[in-house]
């Protein structure tokens, strides 16, 4: 382009040498140096377009500048056309009734069920006891431990299918969503605590881990000294605790070590968790703002984006008009990608690193960078760590374990996932539809076809199909639902419409 | 984020040193491999979330996939929308009717007024003639030269004003585009002919310019054995014609050299254009079938996208409805950028390629990547070379040799600029607002904030800049010019609506 460039000077060019001149080209330089010399100034040179392929240009790094701009300026006039359309429709005091749930029945139903977790926790807490003092039976401990998280996962299902009308939507939702958690945490504390009975049984093992144990313990007892030399460390690493002694198994069998693993923002259970010897005021004030702004904006996103545009796809959709519904579809899509975003950056890094900073948790990897994904089995494994760390370290691992077989476990891990996003979904809006089962199932066959995009057409094309999935799959489960809930629930509604 | 990755596999870690494994970094490693020993299978380590500044973590480059993708389904969604509203609105038998302009008057005004340019090149060829065999006097030659091209511009000036009603729109601005076009090839020939007869006259350069081409010619026919290896030259240098002797001041002025020049895609003359050797086939082909393909996608676009919403922003434009107005423009920004690029690539490339071939015509520069321009000035330097090349050598140069300094230069270039700019929409308008000359100006203070933009925040801004008065700033121009010809033309059309 320096040639480009000069000859951009009119007839003041400089005729610039570049590494290779070949033979042909220097032909023609001379032939224009020749010209040069005329009186008539030239200013034409043999030069292709630009778009031409041989002319090898291939810089249009202006075109993401272009491409940021336009997608602005349409998220600008959207927003617009949104206010002009419904006027401003976000009115906090709905909020309030919605997130409390003042308009449940009497009694708040939810607040009770959610108390009532504490029972399963109980019980399994004792068992724990009773076995690590061997006055339960190992298979007994084991049977009551299925028995009661079965139990408490199926809670939800009874209660809210019985009384479904004193539940509002919030409140089902957020006793489903922390039966699940609390589902996977017990499922995790048993499944620990039997690991470490059975190493403590094998006293081979255990010698090993005794011996390893001493030593390391000396050592950090040498290095805590220097333990404030935080040279090159930044972040939570400078914050990190280091402990005189670790806890042994039966020491960790006590209520307050439970509920720290209940609330901690983890699902995997362990004896000693990583911790920080402080909690950071200014992290934690950051935190709680951005928690505070996040709820907020998802709720104003909601109420004055997400709901009218679900509202406006109901008929198009009854109808299976496609043209329209497409329509729709597309336009839904963009507000329920903008509140996903917040809602991912709002509980995933605000709200879960505020519990981790008041608990001084030192693992903060809630999610990694599932953004540049490459293929649908990547984004999986990245969004959510918590969850996926549950799912290798108490479901795969132990299945492969087992005999299985890698692809054994990764199928039914998927089968789990997804029953818990039908649990989820179905459960709260009490229609038992199995669009989220399916949708979670879906996954595998696109995971075969975001890895053959990648292979063949490059990482950019697996990466542009999980992007896809996420903006176009959502939207389309909202609308089905919601259709769904509408005809289930409110079928008059949609007659009179 | 190697880390990240192997965290993914659970308690199957395998802990990569990276090359700055810090004392600090030691214990905790350290620590970890401590806890790591114990019968719990710990998974959790002290890190931060990716979000957290002091992650380090900076790899977004899933999100130009994001962005293109969304844009993309931006794009989908209005068009699905368009054809829902207003169904298809395509009619080639109407482009048929506007482009040959048979809803003009009788007998075809557009065309007899392209034919009448002969009569101008006629004039100015004999008064060249008369000059070089000096019949003429220089200064009667450059007066009658001076009236001829000033006499050239005001003609469609005076003819459209005066019969208006008996053209059409686009007739109208073929003309205007036709004399513009003939004016600065007119002045660039007069120019070059004059400096050549200057030099032919002043007796020293003339010797030197005789002793090098003299040398030239004889290294070129030597050369010219060995033209055929073209070893390492791509596209059109492969093919360029290396003429046996140049052609001289007097030679030159008979009216095919100049039927050529005119036809040539260049509004600068010289004397011994850079030519091809042949017409490549294949090469005309794909240039034709763009041009086919080309008008017919911007006609279709005009009239199914960029009609509608001009006339819908007419309503709220005219009463200043802000809210309103924005939203049309912003709508009627995607369609007027996406027939702006495709008219961009029509001409400047195919239509103008196309010419070059068929001419042969070696010097194909019409364009440079004007899109990665960081500055106002330099997008204006690379989108139209023809004309930025006439402008410098027919305009900057001479004004700066005569002692006007640069910014003089440049002000008369902006000036001369914003004067065609009018011209080219209002006469075919027929209405003499000064809203183009004003955009053209205005050109100065934006090239000024384009400039603060990219040294203060980055060439990325100064790009943005560039692409945004791009795509606001042309449908901006467009509906308050069709507003204007409304109100001035149907005014009773505005008043009824």
């Amino acid at each position: 382009m320096g040639e480009n460039g000069s000859t951009n000077e009119g007839n003041r060019v400089k005729y610039r040498r570049t590494k290779s001149v070949t033979r042909a080209e220097e032909i023609i330089e001379k032939d224009y140096k020749q010209r040069r010399s005329q009186p008539d100034k030239p200013c034409h040179r043999p030069q292709d377009s630009l778009f031409t392929w041989s002319s090898g240009f291939n810089n249009f790094t202006g075109l993401v500048n272009w491409g940021f701009l336009l997608l602005t300026m349409g998220g600008f006039r959207l927003l617009l056309e949104n206010f002009i359309k419904y006027g401003i429709r976000i009115d906090p005091m709905q909020w309030y009734i919605v997130l409390t749930g003042k308009n449940e029945g009497e009694g708040f139903p939810s607040l009770i069920l959610t108390l009532y977790t504490l029972v399963p926790i109980l019980i399994c807490l004792l068992v724990e006891k009773g076995l690590s003092v061997e006055i339960i039976a190992e298979g007994l401990g084991i049977f009551i431990h299925v028995i009661n998280i079965v139990v408490l996962v199926l809670i939800p299902v009874v209660i809210i299918h019985t009384h479904g009308h004193i539940f509002s939507l919030i409140g089902a939702s957020f006793v489903c969503f922390s039966y699940s958690i609390l589902f996977m945490k017990l499922w995790s504390y048993v499944q620990v605590n039997m690991w470490c009975r059975h190493d403590s049984v094998s006293p081979k093992s255990s010698k090993s881990r005794k011996r390893t144990q001493s030593v390391s313990i000396a050592q950090i007892q040498k290095n805590s000294a220097q333990k404030n030399g935080t040279d090159g460390v930044d972040g939570i690493k400078k914050e990190v605790h280091h402990p005189e002694s670790l806890v042994q198994y039966p020491q960790n069998l006590h209520l307050m070590d439970l509920l720290y693993f209940l609330l901690a923002p983890t699902l995997c259970y362990e004896l000693n968790f990583p911790r920080t010897s402080r909690i950071r005021k200014r992290f934690l004030l950051k935190r709680i703002l951005e928690v505070v702004i996040g709820v907020n904006v998802v709720m104003a996103l909601f109420q004055q984006w997400m709901i009218p545009s679900v509202r406006n796809s109901l008929i198009p959709f009854s109808n299976m008009d496609l043209a329209n519904s497409s329509v729709r579809l597309l336009k839904l899509a963009i507000p329920n990608h903008l509140v996903w975003l917040c809602f991912f950056y709002l509980i995933f890094h605000s709200f879960l690193n505020l519990l981790g900073e008041l608990l001084q948790f030192a693992d903060r990897n809630f999610y990694c960078d599932w953004w540049n994904a490459n293929s649908i089995d990547t984004f999986w494994r990245n969004w959510n760590m918590p969850v996926h760390r549950w799912c290798v370290r108490h479901l795969y691992i132990p299945i492969v374990d087992m005999g299985f077989g890698k692809t054994g476990a990764s199928i039914t891990v998927f089968f789990i996932s997804a029953f818990f996003h039908e649990y989820l979904v179905s459960i709260p809006l009490r229609i038992f539809k199995v669009w989220a089962f399916m949708g979670m199932m879906g996954q595998i066959p696109l995971s075969w076809v975001s890895n053959f995009a990648r292979k063949r057409f490059g990482p950019r094309w697996g990466n542009t199909i999980v992007w896809s999935s996420l903006i176009i799959g959502q939207p389309l489960a909202i609308m089905m639902y919601y259709h769904d809930y509408i005809v289930t629930h409110y079928n008059e509604v949609l007659v009179e419409a």
